[in-house]
């Protein structure tokens, strides 16, 4: 099985473009997975990639373009005109259709919807567009497999069989009653064996999860991981079953969702990418970068405090670095296995015997470290036991305020309800870098006086 | 819908533990869902849950002890005898029953075994046990339902409805021939639509994505994305079908990979929760502490080369913190979006054309912030104009510099087959502390003079 994208058949692909060779670029691309000609134009110009959308049949490329990266999506529809667009969704899900036309102008928008010939597609799509992206609303798609409890076996076979070739994968049936109130589910085996004259309410299953247009799209994701499902369906406040949400879905919610609280402990506060451009990597990195200045502002005047140590012990300015970056580092780890027990809502036990294990582990953690420093400071940098011993005792309490800061911040933040993501990356660094240059000039002055 | 367990329950099962009450006990939590079982198991004490899993009919404590955190889950296991274990195994499909078998010392995995009553279901573990755990034949089960492409569509329904039985869920048919290869896929459609008497060869797909039992577990878990599969047959090197993977296996597999790689970035280089042993953490967090403690000795280094300044231009070393905090966030940033790009394949283009770019990127950057600098300096800490021009084109070259280290070491570490994710975190805002403070001196030293 051959997964990747050969570099011939990229260049075969530009080349056949080039010439203008439609005959031969259909019969390369339409045997392809529409997962594999998105990585192919992927590579190519955008106004190469163009001009295959536009060639190929829209029942293709509608797949091809829900593939591709969203700005590259963006930049091709933009060269699109409004009733190319509504071809293209014509052939969509609901949902990935409403994904798209959201994107769209007002002006456009409109234009485009209008152009949608399939009636009751447009309908579903409008509704759609009602509703928060990130709620099961936004995630869900109307495409569906229903059948009515008061149904016979027979009648509901010939009913499904034509609801099913409007839906890619059945995954579940589900049964509603007169008013399309969601009743339950139906297993397949279990209607393949039932008598042909049973009716539907006889034989269904009662127990069937679901959740509201308005449960936010992590706690679906949650309930979907949880109980292993593989869709589950979404009823309105009337209980009306109103469409449903596939696994697949749900995964790159979960990237996104991962690759959000990556880019947020690393200082980036919008989803850029590497390939973005130079604006945009901009407007995600400078207000954090801003951050961090104003927070360096306010250890220039901490340091500015204790210039009077400049003189009789100017080597505890060389440690300065030593202890931020342990600061920092250990703020850090801290804050990131919190936050992970936060997401994953595994943080048990009373926060009294968190704090005890936190200072427990720092204790032990700072005292090895600790006494790294203080052999290797004396043996390498011919260091006196005093001053050692000022910069082991600093490190122990620097290691030890700092854990607790990653630790608490988040989960404080929590409880107010504010993401605590906000709080790894710059911010602990930030505030431990200050909070360690504090206690360590303080412990210093204790102990050497100055 | 309540997705949520509720305190009293919670409490209500532990006082019916307590008081040995069976009957109780059993009405209570057979209703309910293995994964509610599972959460209800977490909140309790060890001894309590274990005496749960025993109380509880096989069938429903596999389940429930698969959803188990791995740590408890061997607890409770060690807490059953061969035998009981075995009972366990015999209700779990064949890649779970794997995972937990693998987990077992050697002595006890032999008489697990052996205890194990359906023999073909023991012969499928010991036949899992053989592969990596992270590759394909390591994730996939034995379970799936397979049709003969010599079989006829009646005789087909019969077997399909037995095989159907053992298998959870039905994603795929799959058709082999006489020697078991693989040769293709069945629609659930096309079967029901089919004439009795066709032949299964006669309506099969021959076309059908399969990965073979070596193939690596983040590769598998790619092809299931990018081709939006639900399940995936898998073939050993003869072409026999031996397996599939479904798409909730992969889901965990996507969580666990985003969580390592976050956990990396920030200085933690084994899987720990925040429940975890304090000896654990201090395991998976010490490793980078001391990496950071070691290149704090360098800086220390570093900073003492220039103790000349301290005399004519102390203030030099009060900049110190923010320089080299400006560095690590700067640093970690790039290595951050890099990092992405190259988990997503989405980095395109040449080398030459990224550093162009970053070195843009960071002028921009560095130079909004050097003016921050400047100006805030000489209105907010009184410095001179020399000063602050000092520390102005010091921070924008140390921001290019942070910002290549951050791009290119991940992109040359991957280029030679090493981890790139081992580059972010710690390592990178050791390196750029470093690299940050020569630079900020040197041209303080080349500007100032000492």
């Amino acid at each position: 099985m051959q997964f990747q994208i050969s570099k011939e058949l990229i260049e075969r692909i530009e080349q056949l473009v080039e010439e203008r060779n439609n005959e031969e670029l259909k019969l390369h691309l339409e045997e392809l997975h529409h997962a594999d000609i998105a990585e192919i134009l992927d590579e190519i110009s955008l106004d190469d990639a163009t001009y295959v959308i536009k060639l190929l049949e829209s029942d293709k490329t509608a797949e091809v373009l829900m593939e591709l990266d969203e700005d590259d999506r963006d930049k091709i529809i933009n060269n699109l005109s409004a009733k190319e667009i509504a071809e293209e969704i014509e052939e969509m899900d609901t949902d990935d259709a409403a994904d798209i036309v959201a994107e769209l102008s007002d002006d456009l928008k409109q234009s485009v919807i209008s152009h949608i010939e399939d009636e009751e597609h447009a309908d579903n799509i409008v509704e759609l567009l009602r509703y928060d992206e990130d709620s099961a609303g936004g995630l869900m798609a109307k495409e569906l497999v229903k059948v009515n409890e008061n149904w016979s076996v027979t009648g509901c076979m010939s009913e499904m069989r034509e609801q099913a070739e409007e839906v890619t994968r059945v995954h579940s049936i589900y049964v509603v009653d007169n008013k399309d109130r969601l009743k339950g589910r139906l297993s397949l085996k279990d209607l393949l064996t039932a008598s042909s004259d049973a009716q539907i309410s006889d034989i269904y299953i009662d127990k069937v999860d679901y959740v509201s247009v308005h449960t936010p799209g992590d706690e679906v994701a949650r309930i979907m991981q949880k109980y292993d499902l593989e869709a589950i369906p979404v009823i309105n406040e009337m209980g009306r079953l109103v469409g449903r949400i596939t696994v697949d879905d749900i995964i790159d919610f979960i990237k996104e969702e991962a690759e959000k609280d990556y880019q947020m402990a690393a200082g980036i506060s919008e989803d850029v990418e590497a390939d973005d451009s130079v604006w945009q990597l901009t407007r995600a990195r400078l207000p954090w970068l801003i951050l961090a200045l104003i927070g360096g502002f306010v250890s220039v005047k901490v340091l500015g405090t204790f210039d009077a140590a400049m003189e009789k012990h100017g080597e505890l300015f060389f440690f300065v670095p030593l202890i931020a970056a342990m600061a920092g580092n250990v703020g850090v780890q801290s804050s990131a296995i919190v936050l992970q027990g936060l997401a994953n809502q595994s943080l048990k036990g009373s926060l009294f015997k968190r704090l005890i294990k936190e200072v427990l582990l720092s204790l032990l953690n700072g005292a090895v470290l600790a006494i790294l420093l203080i052999v290797g400071g004396m043996f390498l940098l011919n260091l006196n036991l005093d001053f050692g011993l000022t910069v082991g005792i600093s490190l122990i309490s620097v290691i030890i305020i700092a854990s607790l800061i990653g630790t608490f911040v988040p989960i404080i933040l929590d409880k107010q309800g504010i993401d605590p993501a906000m709080a790894t990356g710059p911010f602990i660094t930030t505030s431990n870098d200050i909070c360690g240059i504090l206690i360590y000039f303080t412990i210093a002055k204790l102990i050497l006086g100055f």
